[in-house]
């Protein structure tokens, strides 16, 4: 689980298979929890602090009844100047699966061929962030009734240049190319050339980035996917173009989408969304979290059963 | 579990007699291990540093069978500016109850209106340590052979201005008016305004705060209370009143008091209390510590068990 | 499990052997998970960072199915003054068993007093650290096929002078004798007077203290025991030899040695050993930090089985 092009059509179907059970199993409580790898430790190898994905992981592998060693490599005794190689392998001793993140990509592949256990990519540098794109995918699928043959059009809004999470869902997008995509920046954050490439083998891409100073057609999309501006990742940007989140999803907007659409945020969300539709049945954003437990919860249940 | 406004008198004989029975299973040892919430999550949600709630509850879940995630806000990426809405609707997708320790009064009321699982107030900033009162009544009552009606005075001794735990205290000894309250406050630790109203409806305020320049009667006492300087709240205090700790709970002290008086303190002691008196059977401070895991285990099966 | 002057022979086969049956118990993929302790906590107690040591016995203590509490003391709000005595009254209040990590000497002897339950010394400052000097034991007696009698002698490299692991494992060579010990000591790094001491009673130190300037006989010796310079330890090092690491274990060097010796290093690695022959038999600091858990996961249990 290290990079989404090593994902098929086939392990999406199996692993979805698997989520759906899980969801069935946990009942109207939304609480599944299995006690099936009691005898199972994760390690979660944070080289760059990241809370959610690292509770996430720690939720789901517990809702297992498995075990969690939490390893922060950016307080840890690392200093010491011992390398990534030694590391991992030290890591891969003290538990049966490890769960990486780090600031350099490449860095999950390498850790990879380093470690005695599986290692899953919890997000490397601005390349890729497989989980995501899985549960991103997943609140998609489930959204609309368990079938994505009915979803033609996805929206992404905000940093569309440096946000790991469009990039990689739209790396797994691929394997569903009647899905067209569409960018609605912020100022300062079109599309990179690698996402652009990305999809240019299929779509116009012209004709797919709006213009967020001309009327929006909010009613052609399925799907409207929120990111918030990567303050970390700014630095590079002009002065002028270093501002606020300059589109927000408010109540008036969603009155102009069409009726089932939904709209999603990998959160923590500042502004880019308006809390006033926070309730309305197409705000998926907090169901997106909780389907990210259950989806690594079937993933970690695939890994460790091998 | 947010305020001891919502605490009565059927609420703590039903903790009580489940806290009785927790102690008598753990048997001679006094670690009672019992495996019956092994499908459930503590989120441990800190939003400022306070060691020994958090361990204490931890202890406590474990003791049940049960796992921890341990989320200390204070060192996370909420810095990156998430709202405390969207942070407690997304800890309680990750565990299945929280308990929530924060700086701002009324946090915890707040918590509980966004959370889908149960939240314990844990502390919220001056105003209120609910678990903290239940387990030093527990004690009180656990020291007097289970019977709260052969227990008439209480003295504070300490910061009675700052004092959270105290505050907490006597508020829930309003359901015992019985029991008088006395204070023997430090230099500029005054009992405040507020603390003065909450015991004025039953007893002389003036009587009852006692000068440590005049001889005090310690033989009056079933229980003494001692309390540390909040340094961390001093700031408003005269210059010439930060002072130190200036009165000290010593064995010559002790052998004015009742036989049969307890003395307690939350602890932290910094000097509040002379070491030479740590092995008398009245001081019951690590005991109370004890009884803190013992009554935080009983109140989580109570509410996991809903 | 304070001193390696606590530990005797019969000591050291009971707990080999049950160490030899965990390994056998793990099968062919190194991981023994044994649900034996899952009514058990470990509170691993920490008053300086260790990520390796903390690491090892969370994942040995979670091994055998029981649960851990991490207690960072230098995070914590021990700033608030605590005596350390009333710190570890409360820890063992929390768990079934303590690992003490500490920088000062006697810290852990002194920690056995005050606690309820048992004490493992986790390092206490320069002075010993029991169960490093145990799994290094045990990874020359599984190297050598379960046999100490067939090792002869032991060269230490590298900073012999400040190094606790080397200090800690000498101790535990007391009981076997008919090892011979030395030394080949970076710049500045001779070992110490109480080292020399150690040793004195069975050996001539003057011919135990090889030159790094003069041909070194490497192919006297069945075990080579590499260290990193102490960097956190240096400070009264003269300036120029706060140098770096100047004895490198390389290919080169590995083959003047034993057709059968080993290459040890109690990790972190920085540069002792050329990663050229990682991947050599010989060399075993990877295997040494997988019976590291094992041997911890032996300990546990022989402590807590009590």
């Amino acid at each position: 689980m290290i990079s989404i092009n090593d994902i098929d059509k086939p392990f999406i179907d199996k692993l979805f298979e698997k989520t759906d059970d899980i969801i069935k199993r946990g009942g109207s409580k939304g609480k599944c929890r299995l006690n099936i790898h009691s005898d199972k430790i994760l390690v979660n190898a944070f080289f760059e602090p990241s809370t959610r994905t690292q509770l996430s992981f720690e939720s789901a592998m517990k809702s297992l009844g498995g075990s969690v060693i939490n390893f922060n490599a950016y307080t840890s005794s690392l200093k010491k100047g011992e390398s990534f190689k030694d590391t991992i392998k030290t890591l891969s001793i003290y538990g049966d699966i490890i769960v990486l993140r780090h600031p350099q990509t490449g860095s999950a592949k390498e850790a990879n061929e380093y470690s005695d256990v599986p290692v899953i990519n919890g997000g490397d540098g601005s390349n890729e962030h497989p989980t995501q794109a899985l549960l991103d995918l997943y609140t998609i699928y489930k959204s609309f009734d368990n079938n994505l043959n009915t979803v033609n059009t996805i929206l992404f809004v905000g940093d569309c240049n440096n946000s790991r999470t469009i990039r990689s869902l739209i790396k797994l997008l691929h394997l569903y190319p009647h899905i067209s995509i569409y960018f609605l920046p912020y100022s300062g954050c079109n599309p990179s050339e690698d996402m652009l490439h990305s999809i240019s083998h299929k779509q116009n891409i012209q004709t797919n980035i709006l213009d967020k100073n001309q009327p929006i057609p909010y009613h052609l999309f399925d799907v409207i996917y929120c990111t918030r501006l990567q303050k970390e990742r700014i630095y590079t940007m002009k002065q002028q173009d270093r501002s606020r989140t300059d589109i927000v999803i408010t109540k008036e907007i969603l009155n102009k989408c069409k009726n089932n659409v939904i709209i999603m945020h990998p959160l923590p969300r500042i502004d880019e969304i308006s809390t006033e539709i926070d309730n309305e049945p197409n705000s998926v954003y907090f169901k997106q979290m909780e389907y990210g437990v259950k989806i690594r919860m079937a993933l970690l249940d695939l890994l460790l059963s091998r």
